[in-house]
């Protein structure tokens, strides 16, 4: 078998999310067509993120597992041409065996963007959500600063989607502003389901003083998504990338 | 009779430009139809730029005159639900009768990308170009300082299009590089028809090393568009933003 390491980027305006699912479509469906059209039947991809509906990508990882080689570096194009132009193969090199997107340790970076002004540029529509109401940045930040580190984060989980262990750490959050444009940079070991979304959604209702700090404490000491705020809009959250620890990558 | 100010923001893809020509769409006769249908037929608008074919501005500027007055914070959204998805009013003024975009006194800046990477993001694709082999920006900044000042740019004016004052000044380009994605910001008093893409493309050249610094110096030293690179193309170019220097601005 030969191992491939796919770096993807998509705009999930008009994908159902990244994994398979009847009825509708989905990055994965298209990206398989691609890889089975160019490798045949027997190839398998299995990728480190299931981003949502209408979430983005500029560094979703894929292993591509395959018994016929191809040189790596002709493997994007040949992907490529048989991909819609929203979705792309940005970077391939082979991988170790041993290296799985999900189960090899590694951290994860999703950015999410809000513009925070009377009108939302055209440019800006398809990436950002549009929020009017003024948002209080370094309230934000401080918020954020509370959430950083190894917590129970049930209460930033969508319902219906429980796991038993929701211990995640988070790594690093900031919040900043330039212009009108707000990002919030996440990162971290694992995100339970809508986690990002639903952080964002939170810090939102702290930068217009609906809540306290006091409230995001009590969000971690306390598990119930009741203490959060609403799940921000899929289509300001972007996956940037994925930093692998103990990679063993070839040429 | 009525003096607004109107900042104007748009994805040019769609669109053969600013100006009105016969048998092709532009932004100034969709903004001019909503502006009838708000203000009736005697309104004029008188823009600041006429941007080129596939060019985007987020920061346009068109004097609106009008013999009914509307409170100014209401115009940009009656305005915009009259104007499709990619034409947006993103701020509104009233302004002094001895405004006007062109002749009052003002600086405007552009910004060109480049993405100098092996394939292009699908979020990058509508407002930059895709440029393969390495560019030195370094390089490319060098050139550029040599560009700043007031000179002839007749070299850097599209042929047949001749104006016979070639002076302009451009009081500054940037070239920075982050990540893959590379901009040019160049601000100055006025431009020549291409002058900014013709600039870009005459700065990638240097950095590949396709001309060195001597041919920019020749380049403005005599008059001729054959020293000069390729017009870069339009969809790498976004007027970012006019400032006029003594503007008299009303609530």
């Amino acid at each position: 078998m030969f191992y491939y390491k796919l770096t993807l980027a998509y705009d999930g305006t008009n994908y159902c999310g990244y994994q398979v699912q009847p009825n509708v479509t989905t990055v994965q469906e298209l990206l398989m067509k691609a890889v089975v059209d160019l490798f045949g039947p027997s190839a398998t991809i299995t990728a480190a993120s299931r981003t949502d509906s209408g979430v983005h990508a500029r560094g979703q990882v894929v292993l591509l597992k395959t018994e016929k080689a191809i040189r790596s570096e002709k493997i994007p194009m040949a992907l490529n041409v048989r991909l819609p132009d929203d979705i792309v193969v940005v970077a391939c090199n082979t991988i170790d065996e041993q290296f799985h997107p999900r189960y090899v340790e590694h951290s994860k970076t999703y950015e999410y963007l809000i513009y925070n002004g009377p009108y939302h540029f055209p440019q800006d529509i398809r990436y950002s959500i549009h929020y009017q109401k003024e948002l209080d940045v370094e309230m934000m930040q401080k918020g954020a600063d509370i959430l950083v580190g190894t917590h129970d984060f049930e209460s930033y989980s969508s319902a219906g989607k429980s796991v038993e262990d929701t211990v995640r750490t988070v790594t690093a959050i900031s919040v900043k502003k330039t212009n009108q444009m707000i990002s919030i940079k996440v990162t971290g070991n694992g995100f339970l389901y809508n986690m990002v979304r639903i952080i964002v959604g939170t810090l939102m209702e702290l930068g217009i003083g609906k809540r306290d700090l006091e409230s995001i404490e009590l969000s971690i000491k306390e598990r119930n998504r009741q203490l959060t705020g609403t799940t921000a809009p899929a289509k300001g959250l972007t996956l940037q990338h994925i930093d692998y620890l103990k990679e063993t990558q070839h040429a």
